[in-house]
């Protein structure tokens, strides 16, 4: 799964669009949420005891269903994307949007990646013999009912549907509204071929007014819902975090270093630089500030910016950077930290690594910090001092992401620091008990 | 360190005490918190790469410290209890407020059981290579800055700035006000012993105003402060929920539950169930609701009921307890799912386990749960379909604690879901990074 931030869309614009209003029962907002989260919490008991074989059948069902749906879903689709419009600066978005039917056998295959990963629900961590004989250890078990509230792109739809299901965790889903007619159609799919399958009924539970008042009611109900998983720009996150009482592991941006040390491999170095900024620019893993180490600034800076600038790259410099790169522009104070998504990328030229640790430290996200070099000792300090989700050593910043560390599809990643940091598996949406195997025990 | 629930202090009582403002230097609280928050922040990276070496030294230090300090100690302790009063229904709150020179030798003894625990910064986890030849695996690093807010009793300002300090963490620390002399008096001692021993200035950080508009600021300082743990009673735990923008990991109430199964070992079951009740009632791990198959209601409640009551346990029963138990007192509603604390029983007979689980799912705070039984399948399915930070069979309840654990000293028994579930030592108190080291690897 590709982990993008969608910055663009603002959430209330839910307000100006035509929201459908089922005729007959004309239940409040108040009263719709409240079915949905009663019927989701009563699901979670049922779901987290339900075995590995249960849930499989259920999301091959899924995989099958979405595939056989594909003309209702394209239908829906064509919808949002005439709600949409073609206004030119938000074609990125608009792509993002867009169905085709490859994309939703797309969306069918990561879901059948799913049911090929290891069920984390009931494995055992750690059990020992204490010294009063009783045995103790912790079991993962499903963190319960997860709401997820996401922008743009319907896919997340089926992936996190997939993903909860498979971590014997009820999700709660709420799309962004420019995306409501796919990811009505697509839910619906996944209902019904969840439920043909055995799950219980609110196991998959999808939001489908646009209402803002429904996230905001959903925030406080800390009694029905265990964890809130916002994906989205910086307006989501502050809505969230301002009012949630309920736990949040946010997905947040990513504004990602790269810092050439003098004595790196500087054709290596080149290599990873342009790949970092240029492979998938819109996502939260690409490099956003690159920092080079004065002494090799020219020998490095000129092929790099040629390199860049051929990839189409605009590069903002720091005044040294400016005097290697006569073409560059030069850097503003806030183009250090920003999120720039696209194929622009900041440059400064420090005067050591401490200074770039520094530059970090000020103007990072926390996300992924990789130093290039062939220093041991620079190398293993950089990866011990640098607080970020991911730390890297001569290493493309695009690489922090689920399938590349290992875990396979990934509900994200996570720039908060509890819980899960980083690439959010499926053992990352579980949490765990202890169990006492104890044969008449009592304190002492 | 036991893990006690003060639920008496309503937190606002604050208000009616006198406060101490320095006399020179009339800060706001605003001031006065954005500094200490300041300070506080920029102590966590030094901190986070102190060597174990260098922690324990001034942890020792910090121990030394508060023997020698014994005197100024008492004195302020004093000061607290006179104006805590001597009403004879707050008793049990006035024991647990006072000092004796017993108790702070005890606060030094366990800071140096924290010495001898195993420094869990910097521990790898999961390394691996990758087929393109990276090698990824996490590393635990301190959360960072961690805001405790506790009732009652001035050891926990001991505990929790031992605890902190090891595992890298910065504390800020926010005792109850009825302890206001006693903490500020203990955590002066560790301030100055620690920054004696190097440790950077605000590594441990005490709030030593006690009004309440300060926590409610701290609870929106999520630029400071990572995490937030509440100790205390359910005024607690609700402004810290619906106040707190930082990730809290509650340390809530505890209704446990006993369910003594139809073929239980019924004299080790009596053994375990007065254990449970009386070891100390006052902690969130006692008994609180009793569960008793119907079918053995009469052979075991007889004699547990005359052991209960020669322990001077006052037992509140369902009408067949009470047909069995002439003498109990008829259970209200609300007996049941009633976090005690003292010595009084809730119970009721059922007529198979389900019924129990039902009960517990109703009526528990998924704190800790204990099946008594000899039936090896219905064991296993309680502990898997019981859902509680510990689930045991055959054990007490009193056993779900960081030392029988094995954990060695615990901040706390955690009731969140998410981080750290149960008792929480010293690796709940880190998080991890990834780290990854490569050798040229880019996003293919």
């Amino acid at each position: 799964m590709e982990t993008e931030e969608e910055l663009e869309v603002p959430d209330d614009q839910s307000e100006d669009q035509e929201v459908e209003i089922p005729e007959e029962e004309p239940v409040s907002n108040e009263e719709y949420l409240a079915t949905l989260l009663e019927t989701a919490r009563a699901a979670a008991r049922p779901l987290s005891v339900l075995t590995a074989a249960n849930k499989n059948k259920a999301l091959e069902a899924m995989a099958d269903a979405l595939e056989e749906a594909t003309e209702a879903i394209l239908e829906a689709n064509e919808e949002d994307l005439e709600n949409f419009g073609d206004d030119p600066d938000r074609a990125a978005m608009a792509d993002r949007l867009k169905l085709t039917p490859e994309r939703i056998i797309g969306m069918a295959k990561q879901i059948r990646e799913i049911v090929a990963l290891r069920d984390p629900v009931g494995e055992s961590v750690g059990f020992k013999k204490r010294p009063n004989g009783m045995r103790v250890g912790k079991v993962r078990v499903p963190i319960g009912v997860i709401g997820i509230i996401y922008e743009s792109r319907p896919n997340v739809t089926a992936d996190a549907a997939a993903l909860c299901l498979k971590s014997g965790n009820v999700c709660i889903l709420r799309g962004g509204s420019e995306a409501i007619h796919s990811n009505t159609a697509i839910a619906k799919v996944l209902v019904e071929a969840a439920s043909s399958a055995g799950i219980p009924e609110g196991a998959i539970s999808f939001i489908d007014r646009p209402d803002r008042e429904i996230i905001l009611d959903l925030l406080k109900s800390d009694k029905f819902v265990d964890l809130i998983i916002p994906r989205g720009g910086e307006s989501l996150m502050e809505t969230v975090t301002t009012n949630s009482t309920i736990p949040v592991i946010k997905h947040d941006k990513g504004v990602c270093h790269i810092y050439v040390d003098v004595n790196a491999d500087l054709s290596q170095a080149e290599t990873i630089c342009v790949n970092a900024k240029v492979q998938r620019p819109s996502t939260c893993n690409s490099l956003e500030g690159l920092l080079v180490h004065e002494k090799i600034a020219k020998t490095f800076l000129v092929p790099l910016g040629k390199a860049l600038t051929e990839a189409g790259v605009e590069i903002r410099g720091c005044p040294k950077t400016c005097e290697v790169l006569p073409d560059a522009k030069p850097a503003q104070d806030d183009d250090f930290g920003k999120e720039f998504l696209s194929l622009t990328l900041a440059i400064r030229v420090v005067k050591d690594m401490d200074q770039a640790m520094d530059h970090i430290e000020t103007y990072g996200s926390h996300h992924t910090e990789s130093i290039l070099t062939n220093d041991y000792s620079r190398a293993l300090r950089f990866l011990r001092q640098v607080d970020a989700s991911a730390v890297m050593v001569n290493a493309s910043t695009r690489l922090n992401d689920g399938y590349e560390f290992g875990l396979g599809a990934e509900m994200g990643i996570s720039t908060t620091r509890l819980h899960a940091r980083g690439p959010m598996g499926l053992e990352d949406l579980t949490c765990s008990k202890y169990v006492v195997y104890g044969s008449g025990q009592i304190r002492e």
